[in-house]
This record gives structure tokens, C-alpha cells and sequence, in this order.
């Protein structure tokens, strides 16, 4: 058995307003690639397709259709769960008749106990739970964190492993000893954060892990989050993304990096110094920028999107700095009309004209001499 | 060919902030009890099957299950397609895999076209369109309006016309000489107004038409409203609910009624009437009633709920007739002690305690002798 791990689609996210759809379009091509290269005989999503619980109607549109060219035209089989991201109730729409295709899509913890049998493998398809539906199922109100909670889940899988057959689990929650790095993990339920121990994923032979974006989260040999297909926030910039490729017999991962379609960039320079390198950099793609400029830039973001139309962060660490030491200093110093100056070209980019300079001497002298 | 023809589900609506879920459930049942019974062999919905382009989690769980339980448990072929009030990429979500089990789900122009082949008869899915899709389809700016895209559709659909074959549509739309009732029908889309003649339907042996909630909207036979399960508004009272039973060969067509689990009543009477008749009706039917008394009657709503937990709408007209004609030659006729005390018992259903009576005594009194 030989299939391909991957997880946290997240169809339908923006990253700082800009759509992400043709990446995501463009790199379930990659997906889909590979998977014909590789000949899988399988292909697992480990939750969280969407991004949002409602996703909008071209987020739909747009995964139904990969879902579709995956399943029903390329003939793979798929085993997908709901993560966190995801509405179970909405994504399982059509589940039923999915199953007679070979799509098979868990958004219950019901279902988490009837293993999907491909080959030599069965595949345990569990979805993102809350704690209080395992204490509900198992009518247990001890079970206190996701930990007890999976210790119950796994015992009750282990009754319907057969022997002869490698088993997977396909899960979507937080392991013990992972990193969490990226704030586009975002968790929505409370005590969610509690992690599950690798130990309590033993009797597994593979665990396809979703949730956290970066494949390095974890450090396990059969314990793997495949991470996400793309970066979706700045602080995934520096990962390397890509999906797993697992044999189970014999057991091998082979690790299989996706080209980013417009990457994240994380530049530090003096405006002068961005805007000369700016021709070297690709346009469309990311950029997070720390500008190292002492002092004050009018209308500087705009300035800079002319180079980087794409900026999804600016941060001005130096700028800050020196404003916090010395702003309050000089302005207490300055002379009424520098001050006034300085805060038409600050907040209009534009000098002032010598007619607004000579109402605004003339009115600030007024002003001096009624006090 | 023996088919039912049903529409207007709008599984999550709710009266007047009623839940209608339940009741929904319970037409369902029997529904699927009237297609058993008749052996029928296949169930047509034509359209708006949820209420809203955003249906919430547990509308999306109970129209799954209903379709569920037809299609893939009672292996009856369903053949539905998109009403107003769905959004066509939400609710075609897996239509892809549905066709597989004798599904067909229609939610797009295109789709139209092609129609599925039961038995003796060829059906044609048409889904609710906004005239810009039929302009942007044959690229013709000319249709302007519905029947105009209407003729084109039509015309292009018996292009596949299987002479030895019925041939039936099934599809959305306001027809020319039906009369709208309900508020229930809300049109979503500008110029949907604009009907279709029936002439242009009559290359077809039926036509199953959702919309319009009366099944007497139209009288024509061979080109039908099934009309909603349920009253679904006010204005829906009057009218008996059910669906069409359709044999294509040779043509017949059966009105089979639906019972009502919770009725909508029309009452009109004076509050002492309605109270003594209460015992009478049953009380978790809903309500529409016209209060007769001419007086004010104190907190009259949340009083009739005593007696009519769920009335919808109330009406006054002879109070407001009363109202309208004297109370302003009253008003002014009335001493400030009347207006107030009058005031007080009609807004809170109390009468002035003595105490507040002689601290109103005195204020006015005050009042009076400040002037």
C-alpha cells in the first residue's frame, strides 16, 4: 500500500486580503502530479479543507471540483476527515454517496471505529473532536483532556484491528511534543490545546497527522504531520512544504516537496536599500519587510507596495525606537510651525504649498500673540 | 413511468420565528410513505429544497438525511434541481457522486440539456436561471426576458427529444396566468418577475413546476405546481397541500393530499369568544387571528398566548377603526387624570395602585396650577 499524506488545505483562505485560490488551484495540480507519478493507491486529507466553517461559494466550487478531478476522473481513492477549520455537518454533505467511489470523508467520531480497508491496510478516519463528544460516546465524564480522551479511542480501535493488516490512523489534533509556530492555526475550541502523547498512538504503524502546518512540528518516524500544502501566514515563511509519501510494506516515507506558486519573503533593509534590490525580487510574490530607517517615511507603505505590490506585513523596529527615546523630547523643542509642517508632509507624503505656508505662519503668529 | 412530483421543501424555515423542523420531518415520512405505497419509480423535487442560500447546520443534516433515506436506503431515483432560494454551488456539493446511485441533482444551465433517461421517459432538468445565464449560454443579448430564454431553452432541449419517448421538465419558475399568493415566495432575482407563457411549454408531456406554493395557482393539465408540503405562511392557510402522482403511459395525474401536523387557523371574534373557543382548537396549531373588540384591551397579545400559544400575526381592525374615529375627539375631550390612568393600564395591564394614584393626583394638580 502505498499513499499520499497530506492535510490543512484550508481552500478559501486570504492571506492580509489577497486570495489565495489560484495558488491553491496551482498546487493541487503539484498534488495531483505526483500522485500519478507515484502511483499511489491512496490519497489522505487530514482535516481542515476548508478554511472556514461557512466557506464561500467559490471556496465550494473550488473544492468539490479538485475532490471530483481526484476521485471520480483520476480514480484515486481519498480518505479525508473534518479538522477544526472545518463545519462537520457541512463538509459531510453527500458523504453517504461518496463512499461508493472510494471517497471516504469521516466528520463523526461514530464513524472513527469502522476502519476503510484498502489493500493490505485499514485506515482509521478520525475527525477533530471536542472532549465532550468522546466523554458523550463513551458515556464517561472522567475522560479530562484530549490525551484520556484518545487513550479510550485508540483501546476501542485496537478491537477491530486484524492482525495480518498494517493499521493507519488519520487524525486531526495537537501531539505532545510538537511546536506550535503559526498563528494561522488558529484553535477554535477551548482545551483544544491539551496534546495528545505519542505514546497513546503506539499500536499504530503510520499516524497521518494534520492540524499544524510545519512538517518539522513533530519529530517521529511513523508519527507525521504532512503539514500544509503552501504557507499561509508570515510565520510559516520559512518552512519547507510538501506531503508524504508512505509505503507500509516495507515501511518507508519519502518526503516530497511543492513548489510555492508566490512565495512569503521576509526582507530587512533601509528604504533606500529595498527599493534598489526590489528589481531582483519577484513581483507577485509575499513580502513581510522590516525597515531599519531611523526616521520618519511619509506614506511609506503605499511607497513601498510601488516595489512590492504584495506587502502582507511592515514593521519599523528602528523607527519605533527612536521615536520612543527622542519624540517626546524634540517635540517639546520644536517650534510650532516645524511641528506643523512636519505633520503635513507625514500624513499627506506632499510638502506644503507657499500659500499654506504663509496662512499657517500667519495664523500660528495670531495665535502666539492672543495668548 | 410512474412518478412524484413535489417541490418547495425549504427545509429550515421558520414561521414567525417557529421552528418548522419537526414538522418538515413528519411530511417527509409521509411523503416517502405515499412512494412506497404507490411504488412509484422515481421522486422529482422541483426546487427549493432548502429555504436559504446559507442553510444552518441542522437544516444541512435533516435535507441529507431525507435524501438519504429516498435515494440511498428506499433505492428510490431522485431527480432534483435548484430553486431560488438555494445557491446553486452550496447545495450541488457532491451532485457528482449522486448520480452514481440514481441521484440527479441539477444545478446549472449547462446540466439542462442533458436529460436522464428513466424508463419511458426522458426528464429535463432545469434549474432556477437568471436571464444573464441564458444570455451568456447562447450568447444572444437579445433575450430580454424569460420567455424569451425560456423559448431558447426549450427549443435547444428538443434538439435531444427521443421521439419514442415522454419527455418531461422539471423546473422553477413564475407561469403565465398563475396568481401568486404568499409572502412565502419571495423572489430573489430582479426581473424574475416576468412569466412564462405556457405555450412555450408545450412541446412537453408534463411539466413539474416549483415556485408558486398553491397547487391551483395554475390550471392547466399537463403543466403543474405541486405546491409546498406545508403551509409556510399566513397567507398559505386556506389552501391543501399535498403533490402530483404522474403516470406518463397512459397520462394520468393524482392529487394525493398531505395532512397538516401543525394547521395554520384564520379565527376572527371578540377576546371573550376566542378565550371560551379555546378549549376547542388544538393548542400547538398556529394562529392567525382578528380580534373583533373595539376597546383597548391591556397586554392583549401575551393574554390571547394563554389560550393560543402560537399565534402568528393578530389583527385589530375594528379597534383600529374605533381608534382612527375617535380617539382624537376623545383625547382632547379627556381630563390629563384619564389620559394617564388609561395610558398606564393599556401598557402595563395594572391598574394605579392608591398610592400612585394620589402621587399622579398631586403632580397633575402641581402641573395644572404652575400654568
Amino acid at each position: 500500500m502505498r499513499f499520499l499524506h497530506t492535510a490543512d488545505w484550508h481552500i478559501g483562505k486570504t492571506l492580509n486580503g489577497f486570495s489565495l485560490l489560484n495558488d491553491q488551484r496551482e498546487l493541487f495540480k503539484q498534488i495531483e502530479r505526483v500522485a500519478k507519478a507515484e502511483r499511489v493507491d491512496a490519497i489522505v486529507i487530514a482535516g481542515d479543507l476548508y478554511d472556514s466553517s461557512i466557506p464561500n461559494e467559490t471556496a465550494v466550487r473550488v473544492l468539490n471540483g479538485m475532490l471530483k478531478q481526484l476521485n471520480l476522473v483520476d480514480k484515486f481513492p481519498v480518505l479525508a476527515i473534518s479538522g477544526n477549520h472545518d463545519s462537520a455537518p457541512r463538509l459531510s454533505t453527500g458523504a453517504d454517496w461518496f463512499s461508493f467511489q472510494n471517497f471516504f470523508l469521516q466528520t463523526s467520531l461514530e464513524g472513527a471505529f469502522n476502519p476503510v480497508v484498502l489493500e493490505d491496510t485499514q485506515f482509521f478516519l478520525l475527525p477533530f473532536f471536542g472532549i465532550q463528544t468522546v466523554r458523550n460516546y463513551f458515556n464517561d465524564p472522567k475522560i479530562k483532556n484530549v490525551d484520556l480522551a484518545m487513550q479510550r479511542i485508540v483501546a476501542e480501535m485496537e478491537k477491530s484491528f486484524v492482525p495480518d493488516k498494517k493499521h493507519v490512523l488519520i487524525a486531526h489534533f495537537f501531539a505532545a511534543g510538537s511546536k506550535r509556530t503559526a498563528d494561522s492555526e488558529t484553535l477554535i475550541e477551548v482545551g483544544g490545546l491539551s496534546p495528545v502523547s505519542t505514546k497513546t498512538l503506539a499500536p499504530f504503524d503510520y499516524v497521518a497527522l494534520g492540524h499544524l502546518h510545519n512538517k518539522n512540528a513533530l519529530h517521529d518516524e511513523r508519527i507525521k504531520y504532512s503539514g500544509s500544502p503552501m504557507k499561509f501566514s508570515v510565520s510559516e515563511a520559512k518552512q519547507e512544504k510538501g506531503m508524504w509519501l508512505v509505503d507500509t510494506d516495507p515501511f518507508q516515507v519519502k518526503w516530497i516537496p511543492l513548489k510555492p506558486v508566490h512565495d512569503i519573503h521576509l526582507l530587512k533593509g533601509s528604504f533606500a536599500e529595498l527599493a534598489k534590490d526590489a528589481a531582483q525580487q519577484p513581483t507577485d510574490d509575499f513580502y513581510d519587510i522590516e525597515l531599519t530607517d531611523q526616521g520618519r517615511i511619509p506614506d511609506v507603505l503605499n511607497r513601498l507596495r510601488a516595489y512590492y505590490p504584495k506587502i502582507v506585513a511592515l514593521h519599523r523596529t528602528a523607527f519605533a525606537q527612536m521615536t520612543r527615546n527622542q519624540a517626546n523630547t524634540k517635540r517639546a523643542q520644536a517650534a510650532p510651525l516645524d511641528l506643523l509642517t512636519d505633520f503635513y508632509s507625514e500624513t499627506t507624503g506632499n510638502q506644503l504649498s507657499p500659500t499654506q505656508l504663509k496662512v499657517a505662519k500667519s495664523t500660528l503668529s495670531e495665535i502666539e500673540g492672543s495668548k
